[in-house]
Formats: structure tokens, sequence, C-alpha cells
């Protein structure tokens, strides 16, 4: 119930907060016989790291992950894959100033109330330090259906918005820049507002849209576990999360139906794509299209009022290095957790029909 | 796998399709000594019913439930609780016209891609049908978590917005018109706007949105579980839903770490609600309130272009009594459903401290 | 959690007490397009049914079984199965004797203990009449894993014991006689056995074998759910089981390695088959076999000394029509529950290699 | 499905192949606030540990578990609690001997089948090492769990069998003894009977039985997942297991209700124990005691005729440190099992009622 597993088939189950001795995870279910190259496993963790560039936390974590188990000659063997991440000197900081305060907004009020206990170095294992793990097995889950694209990138920024639609863009522009802006113009309005925000000591949210294609026809199942259900739980479970669409979204709910049918073309294609490649929770072949809302982050670098864990008055103040802005960083998180939802259901699949 | 059950303590499974002899379910996990009211729940169902009002579809379905088990001398039991509802004139109708034609935006063709065979009858499990099982279900959850209020309403119809605010509302209102609107004067407008898309053989889409008041401290798991990541899946997996976005949403994209903050008050309330009652994805005591996109009905009654199983073009024409805007019906499944999440987590959270 | 449920991919929930309205379950998960013949399923009811016989109890239970979903022109269609079996008569009877009272070596006091509450009529939750669920599921198991041979049969009756091995008989005996011995002569001991113990007010335990045929290489999982792991837990979950073991089971303890040890053959056989066809948890293609242990039914038709409710000594006059021994009717449980685990497996199987 | 985790509240996942990196696991779901002795899981450890007497394996394993997340300050937080054990020298033997050789009823063949790649590395995933997670993660259960008392010992080396009855032992004695025999004069035969069946290079079975005191009435679900049914599957999943029975177990199926029965006193406890503790799956707060048959040891040392991957026939020299008989070494295992399976059962039952 503890609700720190992901997945059915293709199943990751993950430990760890961020300042003790290591995080790690295991990944039960993943076909024998796949080979792995574990440097793409690093390069997706390293697009995940802190540090990277000017614009996200200078925190310095190099996130290396050590796989302990269930490779063997380079080929997974079909059983579990266990892994480790080291946390590098977690022992070395003073936490006293969050021992006994609750930061607005963060999850050390929450956690209290549930455990009556809670590791509050660093945010413990609310911290987002977690997705690591996530984007660890993401990448493993890309390797496994490596014949499927799937392209995270940043939408908006606060109110700066990305103009082009999902279809118009060449994803190969995303790395190009430290904001995972596709539209290089626009990414750098997005940095320029960034390092604005960051020097007033404040954050700001976002939005990453992701598209993926070449997904197989038939994936998802029809009721509870719909395609975009599960695709919409894996997204909410990142931190910060707000919201998701897919498709036409809360826009589509303005629409008529006459101008909001996707009418077919005579090989299954649809000429209009608003169902966003998913139709009665099953994928059509057509690309799956979709946007996650992140909120700013909690952690701002300016005085706040806020409560100990006596439930009286404290003055807050913001330190450490934290990220102004969380959307280029969760790009790669994006792609990992869709990466985990696509590779379960193929492999539900598998079983659906004698 | 198949997908076909909801919770993990409190959990549903459902079967049938809409044209079967039946559709029913299995509530397992419902603690036992609970006295339950049948009235209630046939109540519920009451709600979703169609033919309720002259907005709704005018099918005849009385939609009577049965309970087979579970229940003894007017108390759970704590064994599973089995129930039918029977579908009236189930074999009456002729289906020829969809039997191999595709409807545009529904889940025939992607259903064919998946199983290679379909019941075509009027949508099968593929049917919006199916939700007055969650309907039942979450009837039953509600008593058993009565002191928690859960409130679903209509907030938008096309471009008809609800303009008060969530907490602004009186939620005795809701039930006083047809579109399920606790603002009277907007409900009219909605109406009145559902009565013309009809009158034009069209439909139109729109968002119910959902406050839950008194929601004990500390429900949800931190991790993949996160109570709004639940939440968030349930309301995607009903038909027809493209959205979902809680607290500030994905308008909180575009605010600051300094304004979105909710500082706490000295008893651990917040002054604002911008985490929408839940912060690392536990429940923080106040208010969860989030909303949920409904796209257009995929049924018009207009003549569209189709293709059939064969990939041949084909004119399907509009027939059949279908609903022109799905919200005012989409009100008590989004309760249900939200009834059905936090049931779960209650009876999870008890086994979360020594 | 409430363990109503058997499987992972093909998923049996069952409901019903022995006396409430109906018994039914729900099939989640069985493949699309798998030809069903109805007919098949009745028979295999029909051979668990009270009444078959003179050795069995001879209440009156129709047990037809009706489908109310799933099944569409003869065949699955990938959508959950739901089935349900009226009861007969389930008003009509007395309980009163044994509403307040707890029957020896029955589920009366733990039901109780556990719940607080208990359908005190017949037994509940707790009678033998719920395997009826499992037999209907068990026949659809069967056709779905049509190539490979289920067989059980009565091996023990008291001290009466079939002398010959497993790989010694002739199965198409089973159904000659009605104690399921596929050994005429030891069928006929065993007959005149049960007889005269009912005749005597008491009743008799017993062991039934099944042998399993065909099975591919490679079922099982090879930790915490090998194959013989699951089947034991399957046929320990039936009524008035004791005891499971397979292969060598509890003899093989006294055995030597160098005795014990299956010696190969060039094709992967083996010469020997003390594994009872299963290495490490996953099968090896050679016969797989075991016993079931089952006590002596508890109602008894003689006085017993036991207590109330209020935990004052009462007697209770045993009544009502019950079976001397159980194992004739179990024999077609134990297949079914054999054909739900190997049906699973078979599915699940399907991802265990890219 | 992979089928490396055990338990739905109290969930062990394990990872590790015996001559990878390390072994690890993740125990999801221990409530907050449990105060841990870490030294009393390393005691555990130790008790299942190679080379701790003459007649045991004399491998050299330190078996070290460290403890990455899930405890703080000395209490379980209720985040999942990350650990591995890291094998000692696992690069430096020399393999080639069972590289491409089926050991007899060993896994090798069976893994092959399943998966076409193994791990040959001394066993890989099916060495019996994997069960040192078990020992871990039933270490902490027991601490969940302290008022239980869980006694396991050695019951029968291969022909020589305990004659005391499981409630006429003092357990104190069971680590008396290398045999965990808690009679003396027994252990001292069995030491002896295993002393001469190593040095003839053979192996032999055993049982081991287990009694548990002090369980609280109503554990255990009643239909599936009845108490003995969860128990036979843990311990059906130990490595070399052939066998469970609980209570009267294979005997009892010879006896007549009327003596099997097991009559009340009046304050709900019987005045016999046949049913073991535990009737209709449920506990009845009577001790639980059960027996788990474990085959000889299937690496003997001595030659052997078996086949390669290519089904030719070689001769397989024994060779390595085994053990000659598992069943001294199994006990803290089936204790930890058994332990896995009570605390489970604690958790879900506070959800049984309202």
């Amino acid at each position: 119930m503890a609700g720190n597993s992901f997945g059915k088939i293709f199943k990751l189950t993950t430990f760890g907060e961020s300042h003790g001795q290591a995080i790690g995870g295991i990944i039960d279910g993943c076909p024998a016989g796949l080979e792995i190259a574990i440097e793409k496993i690093q390069q997706e963790l390293n697009r995940r790291r802190p540090g990277q560039s000017a614009i996200v936390t200078q925190r310095k974590e190099p996130d290396t992950v050590e796989f302990y188990s269930g490779l063997f000659e380079g080929k997974t063997t079909g059983t579990p894959i266990g892994f480790v991440i080291k946390n590098a000197n977690q022992k070395s900081k003073d936490y006293s100033h969050i021992k006994d305060t609750y930061r607005p907004s963060h999850a050390d009020y929450t956690y209290d109330e549930k455990y009556g206990v809670r590791d509050y170095r660093g945010g413990g294992r609310s911290s987002a330090r977690e997705t690591a793990c996530r984007v660890v097995a993401g990448a493993l889950a890309k390797q496994l259906i490596s014949e499927i694209e799937i392209n995270a990138y940043v939408a908006s920024v606060g109110e700066i918005e990305l103009q082009k639609k999902h279809n118009e863009l060449d994803f190969s522009l995303t790395e190009t820049n430290p904001v995972r802006c596709p539209d290089p113009a626009t990414a750098e309005k997005m940095e320029a507002y960034i390092k604005k925000i960051r020097s007033e000591g404040d954050t700001v949210g976002g939005t990453v849209q992701c598209v993926i294609k070449n997904v197989p026809k038939g994936l998802g199942e029809p009721v509870f576990d719909k395609l975009h259900a599960e695709l919409g739980k894996a997204m909410l479970s990142i931190n910060a999360v707000k919201g998701f669409e897919y498709g036409s979204g809360f826009e589509g709910t303005k629409m008529r139906g006459s101008k909001h049918n996707d009418l077919f073309n005579n090989d299954g294609s649809t000429k209009t794509n608003l169902s966003g490649g998913i139709q009665g929770g099953i994928s059509n072949g057509m690309d799956i299209y979709f946007n996650v809302a992140f909120k700013p982050v909690a952690t701002i670098m300016q005085n706040q009022e806020t409560i100990n864990s006596e439930g009286e008055s404290v003055e807050m103040q913001g330190k450490g290095r934290h990220d102004p802005c969380v959307v280029p960083r969760a790009v790669p998180i994006v792609e990992a957790m869709a990466a985990l939802v696509i590779a379960d259901y193929l492999l539900q699949n598998k079983t659906s029909r004698i």
C-alpha cells in the first residue's frame, strides 16, 4: 500500500531519502535477453542531474548509478535489476533550521501528520531526488521499447508559452538549450526570464509537453486502466505537478462534437488528432501528446513567515541551492515515466488475445 | 492486468457490456459492521440514470441495483458485496449500422485493433453504462466515509463558465437544476445552450469541479500513489475525460513561488489553499478541489464520413438517443470515483503508523 | 486485501454466501478470441454438485451458471466475464440452532472474532459452496489451456490408500465410480467405507492426487511465486485442506541426494521425476503431480458439546444433509484450481523474454 | 508478475544473484515509529550464514547487512527500507564447469528454458543465497510483532525424527546444538548422521517444524488468502521445499470427524488443537504449528552423469562447499517467512472492521 512501486509487469520499486546513504530501486519484470547500454542510462541521469547548466540548482550530486543484479554479459536475465545511487556528502549539512519548522507548501507538515516522524534532512523522501531512480528505470524501459520515440520538452515557463503546436516542432533542438524548449527563440526568452526570477530570489512554474510517436495500436486497458489514466497518474506522481491533459485537453471542453471528432482516413489513421492518439483508453496508432503542469518551486530565497511543530510562528530564511524553475530538469523525468507506462502496457498487451 | 478493478483495500471490480444481460460488480474489502442504507445507493444511481431531465438522453433504463451478498441484516459482513443491474430490452435493438462501421472518436476501432473481436451492440464495454457500477460502489463508499463531504458540480459547458470560485458556492443548489450547476443564473444559461446544441444535432464538452471537505490529515501515499495522482487516475478513467487539475492547476504554472506558497496559520491550516488540500501527495486537512475536463460526446445527430472494418469509406447517419452534453450526468460519477479514492486511502492509512 | 481474488493476469474474484440470493464471480483477463463451450462449464459444475451420487450430500442445488458479460457470439471478447449461480430455496430454512452457537472446527467462531458479525445461515461465506465459482472459472481456464491435461482423483479415504503410483493409472476410469478413484477395486472399498462411516453419523478425511500432463517448459516464477508455491496456495485455499506436497513430497525428505536427483536424458527429460515436474519453481516439461490432504468434514451427525456466543456450554445436535467424506466432490475443485494456476502462469510467461 | 515480491501491506521485494556484486531488497509498508534493533537483524542473518558450524557449508560469506533508507534516529519512518548485502569475492571463482552443463535437480535447465539466458555463476538467482534478504525482512517483521513468538526447529533429518510433539518441547534448547533440534538426544543423532552422510559425499533431506504462539484471533482472510494458504505459499517458496502441512496435516486425513473436531472450552480456546490454530483460514488464538519438507540438497560430492546445453552426455564432478543437509540453516528462513506472513496479516486486519 505504501506506494513505492509503479507498474504491473514492468515494475519499479524505489527507496531512499535525499540525504540518507543512498537511493535506489528494483526493476522487476524486465524481459530476459534485452541488450542494455549502461551509458545511455547514465546519460539520462545526467540530463536530470543538478548543476548541468546556469539555470538549475548548483548543488553537486554526481548521480552515478551502480547496477547490482539482473544484468549478465550485457543482457537482462529476467531477474530483478537492483541499482543504487549513492548520495554525496549526505552527512555534512546542518538541517537544524528545518528540523522543527514546516516549510510552506512543502511536505514537512503532512509527513509529520501522517507518520508522526520525519527524516527532516533536505526533504527526505519527499525530495525530488527520488525521481533519479525513475530516470534510471525509464532509461532502461526506453531500451525495451526502442522503436517508440518519446519526446518531452518545455512548453511554457510562467506566462511565456511555446507558440508552435506539438506537430510543428523539431525535437532535435530540445537539448540545444538549457531550458529544453525546441524553439530556440522562445527558449531564449524563457532562459532570460528564469534568470530574472532567480535574481529576485523567487521561483516560477511551467509546463512540460510530451509527444510519443510510433505507438503500436491497442495499448491500454479499457476501463480503470485506460492508457491516458495511467499516463496521468504517472505524471501527477512527479513532484510539483498540478495537472495533466492529453489531446484536446481542457480546451477541448469548449468544442462541439462535430468539430472535435477525428474523422478516419481509409488506413485507420485520422485526419485530425484531437483524441491525442487514444480512444476509449486504447492507443489508435496516432501520436500521443499531453501536457503536464508544474507549480513554482516552493523553496524561495526570501524570508517567509511559517510555524514550527509547536504551532508557534517563526520566520524562515530561504537558503541553499534550489531550482528557480523546475521544468527544464523535469523533462527527462516526464520521459522516464512515459516510458515506464508504455513499456508496461506493451508487456500487458501480450496477453490480450489468444 | 485487464484493468477492471479499482482500489487496493476498498476494491471495486466491474463487469458488463451496455447491451448484454446485465452489468454489475464486486466490492471487496469494505469493513464489516457498516450499516448500509440501500435507498441512498439507489438515489445516487438515479442521479446518473438516463431520462432524468429534458437535457439528457431520453433512453429508458430503470437501473435498479440488486445486492446478492456481503450484506446481512442491514450491515456489511466483511465479505465481498456482489451486485447486479439488469439491462432493459438488451436484445431488441438493431445494431447492424455499427457492426462493421467505426464511429469517429469512439472506441470501436481501438477495441478491434486490441482484441480482434468486439461486442458492437451500443458500445459494449466502452459504453459509459459501466459507470453505473462505479456509482453503486461510490455510494457505498460514501456511507463508509460519511463524515467527509464530496460535492461535485458542473463548472462549465462549452464556453459558459461558472464565475464563482469553489469556496464561494452553495452546494445545496446543485441539485436544484438539471445542469447541476450550483449557481442558478449560470445554470439557466448552460441549460439553454445545451438545448440549442441538441437542436442542431450537435454536442458540447464541459468541466466538472469537485470539492471535498473534512478530509482527515495524512491521507495519500508519498511517492507513486500520491493522493492527487490517484484522484487524477480515477477521473481520467471516466469516459470522455481529457484532463485533470487540482488546486492551482494549470493556472498555477504562471505564478511565482512567493505568491503560490500557502502560508500557515498557527493551527496548521493555511491562509490560502493553492495546494488544493494536498502537499507532497498527502492531505493537509484543507479542502481538496479539482477540475475534470470532458470532451463533447462523440455521437452526434449529423451525418459523418467514416470507414468500415474493410477500410472502405461509408457514411454514418447519427441516430439514437444520446446526451448532447455529458457533464450533468457525470457529476455523480465524479463524486463516486472521489469517494472510492478517499475510502481506500482512509483504510490504507490505518497501517501507516504503529 | 480481503482476499476474494485469485490470479494475476487470469484473475477470478468471487462473491456470495451459501444461503444468500446468489453466488458468482468475475473472471478478468481471459484473452479475447477464445471459443467457449458453455456446456463443458456446466458439466464441471455438475461434477461438484451435491446429490450426484449416494455417497455425497443429498442437498438439492441445481447450480446452473448464467453468464452476463464477456462472451459474444460464442467467444471471449477480452472484457470481464461476469457470472452468477442462483441459490435455491435460500430463505426457507431455520438456522436458529447455529445463530448463536459455534460449531466445533467450523469457522463460526473465527468469523465472529474477526468481523464481529456473521451471516450464520449455513456457513455463509465459509461454506464450500463458494468453490462452485472456482469450478466455473477453472472450467473456462481449462478451455484456454486445452492442450494441457489435468487429472485429479481420490488417492485415499481414511486409511484406504490407492496402491498404484500416479504414473500407473488409467485416468479414464476416474469418473466410472462415485468415489472418483481410478482403480475400481480400491474405489469399491472406499465407497463401502464411506457408507459405513455415514451410517455411524461420522465423517472421514482423505487425499486427492492430481497429475498435470503436457505442461510447457518454463512456467512459474523463480522466487516467491514458484509454480509449486502458487499451486500449494491454491490447494490450501480450498475448504478443509490441511496439507500439500508435490513430487517426492514428505517422503522425499528421507532420501539421499544421490537417489533423489533426477538424471537427464539427452532430450532434457529426466529418467526419474522426483522433482514432480518443477525445478527451481519452474516447470521442466515432465508431469507435475501433487497430493492434497483433506480433513474429515466437521459437521457430524452426532451430538457434540460446544459453546454459544456467550461462552456458555450447549449441546449441538448434528442435522442436515452433509458429505460424510469430502474428497469425491473435491476432485473437480482441485482440477479447477490447478487450471487457474496454470492458465495464469501461461499468460505471465508471455512476458518473460523479449 | 516476475514474482520477486512478497506481502501485500508489509511487502518485501528482493534482488540479487549469488555471485553478483550484491543482493538486497526493499521493505515497503513497515509502519512508522517502530524502534529497530539493527543488531537483532544481524543476529538472524548470522543464524543463516554459512560456516557457522561443522555440519553446514564452510563457505565464507560475512553477510553484513547495510540499511540505506527508511530508518532515522533508530526508528522506521514509514518510507521504504532499502538494504544491501555485499557478496564477498564474487568475481574470483571459475564456473566454466557449470556454464554449459545442467546440474541434475537444479534450476539450470529450467532457467535456460524460461529465459534463454542464465547467470551461471553459482546458481545465480536460484541460489538459496537470496533467502538472506528474507531473513533481514523477517527479522524486522519480528520486531513489529514482538509479542508473537515464532519458534522453528528441525523435526527430522532423513529417517531420524523428533519423537516429542510440538507442545512438549523446550524451544530454548533449539540453539544449543548445531542441528537446531530442541531435543538434545535427537540432535546428537541427527548431527552424527549428517556427518556420516557428508563423509560419503552425499546429502539428505529433513523437515522443519514451526510453532507460533500468542497469535491474535482473527488473522487471515477467509477465501483465497486463508492464513494457512499464505503460510504454505511462503514455505513452499523457500528453496528445496517439497511439502507443507499444518495442524493435523496429512495424518489428519485418516481420522474421523468425531475425533478430529476440536471441542471448545468456555473461553473460546479448544480442548485439542488439530486445527493448528486456524479455522476457516482465520486464526483462533491457539498455537499455529506446521511442518515443512525439505528435499536432499541436489549438489552432491559424487560424480553424476548429466547433459550440457547441446544435449550431449557429460560427466559432472561434485565440488565446492555445500550443505550436506539444508534444514539446520533453513530454520531461521522458515521463521522469517512466518514473520512476514503474520506481520502482513496483522496490518491487513486493521481494516477488517469499521
